[in-house]
């Protein structure tokens, strides 16, 4: 069923590049709004199963659609058909000889896999974001959300026949079986790329079961090292947004590192405002000492993406020791130092290996909008073909295009 | 023993970057010749024993080495050292804000590990472009040519002693068992890429058991396919260059695609000089009435790089058949089209999905140097992250710095 499903996927893709994927895109958000009746009734049995569970709030907040949210999401697809179009673009190209020219251009990738995890808005994101790259989209969403997931993709479906494009380019993986995944992430040759979009465990399986090309996205266990040239009140402000402005998600901090010299200063004052928004300190000894109130520290703390109002906090004595604590500890996300040392800012931006690397700017920031990218596929913490913020430009390969005149290698 | 190895090589990668790569690289040069006789002595045990054990001429030529041969090398390698530096180019840049400036910059991957096999070139070419591009270099040769591999391995080793550098950045794989690679490939966070270069079973076995990033390179099931459009005097050049100039290599020819209303007379034509060069035909039921002597083709035959003076003959109905015969059976390396009608050339640009596709040139040109790439690591053959003949731009991930002035989102 999977590999007549992706064949049909392949069918598709074959000519999308030279479709109108725009008026493609503005019919699927049209037919997303014409039938969201259908989608938010869908939408109300998967929260009531998921209720019925007892899924946290949280969750099912996450889970669920409403009017506002259908019509942002509809503005969403129509702002990627907006978009420059990113097949087509002359990367690189030169003469060969007297007669012989070289091109190579930006083409799609075929058949685009996203394996992702409860929201119903990211199947519409990554659809329209695939057919936008001139890609079949292929999509394994949860259980959680199948019912809204059959809803969203029979509308984006009805939008691509009313485009008059293929509509076997936007397809449902409708399962609930985790083997699905795994044929998918088998099936060389079938499918061109998988990108996951999730926890811990779902990129786990993909990366360890994956035979495709996939691109790994997302767990940031980030870092914010207050150095010893640090202007303090900056350092407060940054922590502070970096910990608390949205502490679910990937681009927020998890530990603090601060040198020993201005530790017994600014522990005690970044501290109070951390306390104050309920967040849990979890310190080294030295650290623990400085703060009014922390509860010690583990290993696993160092390894942890808490997601939540929990900070590790260590003392540590060089910029040096800093950098190797994140290169032991850190997930090669988003790692930034507060400094008014240009030297030691510019070795921290040498030695630390991560996606991104800040100076005296918040974590937050991680993110393909804030980029200027124009629309975010996911945050790549690979190092092959995309790293970081990951937009349209990420979700195209590329060809190259010779011609000659009866040209032929002497 | 190899996860140590590895942990060094991580070791002497930090500062690599920063490190006088080009020195390197010339004393590298250097001591090859230096330690030539060792070297020498070393192949010929390597060239004795595979003697012995009756390998072929072809394979033992590819194995020896000589003076000559070492001075070429040589040669190559002070090549690399004056291309310009792959690391630290700006990819991207912006000001995401009134205090706040990102830059996207080039920097090395870390640990680059190439398996590969027989020729022992290939570890001073591989040895050579890694540490340009800033890595540390693991690299696993052939069983046949460990002693050859081990002696040049030294030698570089001693050239980067005399350049200052950590000489952990070049490493060889010392054994000839195949669950080193095995290893190898499962290092997921010790490896940073792997590059394979041989036959199909390498390629395969790594793709197979990869759970660290890898680039796929190589298996050229090309084809040349003359439009009933065709300048036949262009195509007739174009056929012998692909399959003859040099028959052992991915980029050549492997099957011949004829329009029917020319293959009346294109096949008589080309015949004689594909004959007298002692190819083999293996030709399609319809060909085979055109051609004075060829066998039956079978199925296995379109699937096959034959990599010798054997080319497989299918006359097609239309230039959309011998789109569909490529994307049934080629391995997306190289494809040509002989035609003199623009819009049938654009068609065959825009449908096949290969890494070069040529319109009246020959196959022959995918490479690395011939693309003024300056250098070839390998021909991808995948979609991810480089696609085509792979110089050092192939050979590093990217960055992104941002620098604030305490900035944070709001």
């Amino acid at each position: 069923m999977l590999y007549a499903l992706l064949d049909r996927a392949r069918a598709a893709s074959q000519g999308l590049a030279e479709a109108d994927r725009d008026g493609a895109l503005i019919a699927m958000a049209e037919s997303l709004l014409d039938q969201a009746a259908a989608i938010l009734s869908a939408n109300e049995k998967d929260v009531a199963a998921e209720r019925e569970r007892g899924t946290s709030a949280a969750l099912l907040d996450r889970l669920k659609l409403d009017m506002d949210r259908l019509h942002a999401i509809a503005a969403a697809v129509r702002h990627v058909a907006g978009l420059a179009d990113p097949v087509g673009r002359v990367l690189d190209g030169r003469r060969l000889g007297p007669d012989l020219e070289m091109r190579q251009v930006t083409v799609p990738f075929g058949v685009i896999a996203m394996v992702y995890e409860s929201r119903p808005n990211v199947t519409v994101d990554a659809a329209a974001l695939v057919v936008k790259a001139g890609s079949a989209a292929v999509l394994r969403g949860s259980a959680s959300a199948l019912a809204s997931n059959r809803a969203i993709v029979r509308a984006l479906r009805a939008g691509l026949v009313a485009a008059g494009v293929n509509t076997d380019a936007v397809q449902l993986v409708d399962s609930a079986d985790r083997e699905h995944v795994t044929s998918l992430l088998a099936a060389r040759g079938k499918v061109d790329l998988v990108i996951p979009r999730g926890g811990e465990s779902l990129i786990r399986h993909v990366v360890e079961n994956a035979r495709v090309p996939v691109i790994e996205t997302g767990i940031g266990n980030c870092h914010v090292y207050v150095d010893s040239a640090a202007d303090l009140d900056a350092a407060i402000k940054i922590v502070h947004n970096a910990k608390l402005q949205r502490p679910g998600v990937c681009n927020a901090a998890e530990t603090l590192l601060v040198h020993a010299d201005v530790a017994g200063e600014f522990l005690p004052l970044v501290e109070p405002g951390l306390r104050s928004a309920g967040v849990e300190l979890r310190a080294c000894e030295r650290a623990s000492r400085m703060l009014s109130g922390s509860v010690a520290a583990s290993e696993r703390d160092w390894q942890t993406e808490f997601l939540d109002l929990t900070l590790a906090v260590r003392v540590v004595d060089s910029a040096d020791e800093a950098i190797a604590h994140i290169g032991r500890y850190g997930s090669q996300h988003s790692e930034a130092i507060v400094t008014r040392d240009a030297a030691t800012a510019r070795r921290f931006q040498q030695r630390v290996d991560a996606a991104v690397v800040y100076v005296n700017a918040s974590t937050r920031f991680t993110d393909g909008f804030e980029f200027g990218l124009g629309a975010e596929i996911g945050i790549s913490t690979q190092k092959l073909h995309a790293r970081g913020p990951m937009g349209l430009a990420a979700m195209v390969t590329s060809k190259y295009l010779v011609e000659g005149e009866g040209t032929i290698r002497s």
